[in-house]
């Protein structure tokens, strides 16, 4: 390859980090990739540190001695996430989407990559300092979510089943109360899909009474698990009764879901 | 913001572009934020545009006229495509993974976002001039490698349900015989799930006879939808019977799993 102009190879090497965010790159595979003295590969870095900083949508870290190298941290600026959720509520107060039952209609949304990137991002902000290892979620329509986050994070992402259809070997079991149809449910986890006293990262995307997250909590302590957080996309604040899990960060709530007047409001939890 | 230098600039937009991959966005944007010219960030991009290309790992794509723009096309390069499914195939050649009953354990890798990512670059390569609007899968595995290939392409994802567990409003339902158990199954999708007469790109992680697949065609004829590809990770050749649909990509194909001698190999289909 011909020797690249500084600030072609600042450009490069933005879209190498950024193409594998979370992951560790040594200086010297730059170094070779455009043939130039790790020294001046430094300098690159430096400048390219320093023109991320300024937009507040991610940044990077430097990891010093043999064993180092740089990685590229990816983040959602304050404002814009701010902005995003208070547009997301407005969406999902749609008359439109009330279904009979009255449920939500979000699936459009939780399976839309241009809503989920944004999510994954928040959430994994959120959560990062509580140095999670794999990120736990209960199928199906919580995967998307959990799988934006896990990739924000440098994650894995381990999906607990529900009913007993895990086909992986030994699995283990337990049965639950979901809060919405107020049934004894069945969820499992393959064995091998979790290795044991990992830290936990909890999400999913919506919340009612907690049956189900504190069916997966109850799961995860067959695990062995450490459950360092949770964080849900919308809880339902419908209900006089409290919820039955502990400590939770939920980004959006849904205040009111009329199905005579077909009036509905979802407002946003947080702001930056 | 303090005015930026050239080599500043240029990673600043880099960074913008690749955090909306597939988005088209206006050199006035950029004007505004950097408070520079046009002219100006017309000369950034061509530099970014240049320094990209070099890569083979994603090109910038500008779109001229009074809606036009700029955007981030991301792409694996040939050689890393490459060596990524043959070593996914080694991994997968491993004989702890074979479960009881003849089943390849996977799920490991289809959670991962480090091994979906440029599983997602592959499929979205292999499928991108087939213009598809919308990317189809069927819950529960597939769902990870469906996004990942959807957000490479920039388009909204679909998932099919099993069962007739929808509860989301009205639903078309259709049975099928799935290859791998040989019983007669439902699958259901809500009918706001999908506008009728989309492009639609199919994408599942295994198949074996292809029953679930021709399943997903008939169902996607229910909303008179144009299928316009199908996409595979892995294809299982260990029978004698010639699949029941038609055209697809598969990524890997499984050649041999024996119980007996715990031997299992996969091997990549396709080279770049």
């Amino acid at each position: 390859m011909e020797k690249m102009k500084r600030a072609e190879r600042m450009v490069a090497i933005t879209q190498l980090l950024m193409q594998k965010p979370n992951v560790l790159t040594p200086l010297t595979l730059f170094a070779e990739r455009f043939g130039t003295a790790k020294s001046t590969i430094s300098e690159d870095l430096m400048a390219v540190k320093g023109s991320l900083m300024l937009s507040g949508q991610g940044h990077l870290e430097t990891i010093s001695g043999a064993a180092g190298g740089v990685r590229y941290i990816p983040e959602i600026a304050k404002e814009e996430a701010t902005e995003f959720l208070s547009e997301l509520s407005e969406r999902l107060s749609d008359k439109e989407r009330i279904l009979a039952g009255g449920f939500l209609y979000m699936t459009d949304l939780l399976f839309d990559p241009s809503v989920l990137r944004p999510l994954g991002l928040i959430f994994a902000g959120a959560f990062r300092e509580k140095k999670p290892d794999v990120v736990v979620t209960i199928e199906t329509k919580g995967i998307p979510l959990a799988l934006v986050t896990a990739e924000a994070l440098g994650l894995p992402m381990v999906v607990i089943r529900s009913g007993n259809k895990v086909t992986e070997g030994s699995s283990v079991s337990i049965n639950y109360v979901s809060g919405s149809s107020r049934r004894i449910q069945t969820m499992s986890l393959s064995r091998r899909a979790l290795e044991p006293k990992q830290r936990v990262l909890i999400i999913d995307d919506f919340m009612k009474l907690g049956g189900t997250a504190l069916g997966i909590k109850n799961l995860m302590a067959e695990f062995e698990a450490d459950v360092v957080g949770m964080g849900i996309l919308v809880e339902a604040r419908m209900t006089a009764e409290p919820k039955l899990v502990g400590e939770y960060l939920s980004l959006l709530q849904l205040n009111e879901l009329d199905l005579d007047t077909g009036k509905t409001s979802v407002i946003p939890m947080i702001s930056f």
